[in-house]
């Protein structure tokens, strides 16, 4: 190249210090040149403005600010964003598709580790683990309480998937070996894609009412606001165990705490809404809940595959390649 | 075949009824004959003496009384034991070895649920789920906790998995996809074979140095007992995660007690020495202690899997082919 593409970093201190170590930066000054300085946390300082104005390309990640029309203004150069996390909600507006900037994300490679930490809690679930480990707690050494949570057994159990997303696909691969029987359901999903995953394709209305683990893999969507409330939850059977690592607002909290302080459902959150959940919810007490403070996700070491793919894009655009993980305006409509 | 074996079902009537549906006593009917009663708890009535005398099979499992040279007095035709549960320890005598009888383990079948148990356990610990789940339950919503213990990633950890056994080799084999680098210890292992499995193959000290989550699958010997200890524990970095689905001895108790309760090391139990522990054991308030009731291993629906894998065996044998689980009194001395 006679001309090397500038460059510039857009995300918060913590990020940068996480994502682009030694490995990650020799990398990306190989393929642009990064002028001084490298990185930013905002966009409006003077040097950040004067960075941006040369800049061809940006390589965000979370903390980067909401690219508004005004910011862009003094961006003339700018014509794609390399995203090193997964959604690009926060920071694309309205102006960034206008003038038909490319936007790539890394929600691949952020699915990886929220369906790893999802089959293991569907695993636990299925083995009622993280409530037996509640019940020692309190039973100790009076054994009577490990009968008391139904049957304690994988082999069999039917997980129902709702959402064939990014991380709802990777699940149903990740329990292809378990002998359990994968339910799924999504209005744009396809049969066949589903079995080639090794699910089978349903209503959901059939799916809740046959699931031991329900778990939800939706993108949080005003159409996806309690997709899973009071009606839906009543048609699981009792003893269902209801796993949520995609966001909060899928689940109708008000409804969930009823059928868990019952007990007739268990529950593995890891996110909430609102998250976190007040101090007096009486999800955080239930034996028969477990919930994680939005760790699914990628975390410390897990978040430089997100980098990687950011610049592996960044490397095929640059080398005239198809991209692989393009954000279009249509699946920014619909997808999380 | 002009005269068909005789078999006799030996085991307690729970592991009976969830070990034996219509379709294992159909399969098993179709082999051998089965006069009445087909099935025995124990072996030292009438009813049972008369059967196990003209009895040239034995299914066995959870439950079998020993079978002591008195009571093989009184079995001049058995020549084949196939036990549908893991160890046979409990029943196997020197008699039985004197004899030549056959004797086959559903052991392999057994690993199945163990392996898939601590593959959830070692994904959790890596994200130290269990332990802010209980952290949540007091600090709620105040966050500040999410940063309390370390790193909350999967990628790139080191996994310590002490014991190349069939739960040891599945174990590796389910973290393949998973990036993450796993030691394996066990002095009977070949460098090649765990190297096809996924792992790599050093000495008890350096893998104690280097893991983040340590999980034992040795068997209780003599020789296993206490094989982590506290000069072992010692070796282990700050934050590793101690996971053990083997047996409790394997692990020495006062050992583990005090590394968690100093917060230095963290554990997921899911067996302990003894078991249940005293109800004045310190591990069960620990935050950073996970101990579920002995529940890795086949439970329901997963003991089937251990019928059919005898009944498997049960007709390999009939038709005079190989056998695949068959106990030889060299790995009696050795295995589980």
């Amino acid at each position: 190249m006679t001309t090397r593409s500038r460059a510039l970093l857009v995300m918060d201190p913590d990020t940068f210090g996480v994502q682009f170590g030694q490995r990650q930066l020799r990398r990306l000054s190989a393929l642009v040149e990064l002028p001084d300085p490298i990185w930013t946390p905002d966009l409006d300082t003077p040097a950040a403005r004067r960075r941006l104005r040369e800049s061809d390309l940006l390589v965000t990640s979370w903390g980067c600010p909401p690219l508004t029309a005004e910011r862009l203004a003094d961006a003339p150069r700018l014509r794609a964003i390399f995203h090193c996390a997964g959604t690009v909600r926060p920071f694309v507006t309205d102006e960034v598709w206008r003038r038909g900037i490319l936007v790539t994300s890394a929600a691949d490679a952020n699915a990886i580790p929220v369906a790893e930490f999802t089959l293991a809690a569907i695993i636990f679930a299925g083995k009622k683990a993280p409530f037996l480990a509640q019940d020692a707690r309190t039973h100790r050494d009076d054994w009577s309480y490990v009968t008391g949570r139904g049957e304690l057994s994988n082999r069999g159990r039917t997980v129902g998937v709702v959402g064939f997303s990014r991380v709802g696909r990777r699940v149903v691969e990740r329990l292809r070996d378990l002998e359990m029987d994968v339910l799924v359901a999504d209005p744009y999903a396809a049969g066949e894609e589903v079995a080639t995953a090794g699910g089978r394709l349903v209503a959901l209305p059939e799916l809740l009412r046959s699931c031991d683990v329900l778990t939800l893999h939706v993108p949080s969507l005003p159409a996806t606001r309690h997709l899973i409330g009071a009606a839906e939850l009543a048609l699981l059977r009792d003893g269902t165990t209801v796993v949520n690592t995609a966001r909060g607002a899928v689940l109708d909290t008000a409804a969930i705490e009823r059928e868990c302080a019952s007990g007739r459902l268990d529950a593995i959150l890891d996110v909430t809404d609102p998250e976190p959940l007040p101090a007096h919810s009486v999800l955080y007490e239930l034996p028969n809940v477990m919930i994680t403070p939005h760790i699914a996700g990628s975390l410390g070491n897990e978040t430089r595959r997100m980098s990687e793919s950011a610049l592996d894009e960044l490397e095929r655009h640059l080398s005239g390649r198809p991209l692989r993980t393009a954000v279009t305006p249509d699946e920014f409509a619909v997808s999380a």
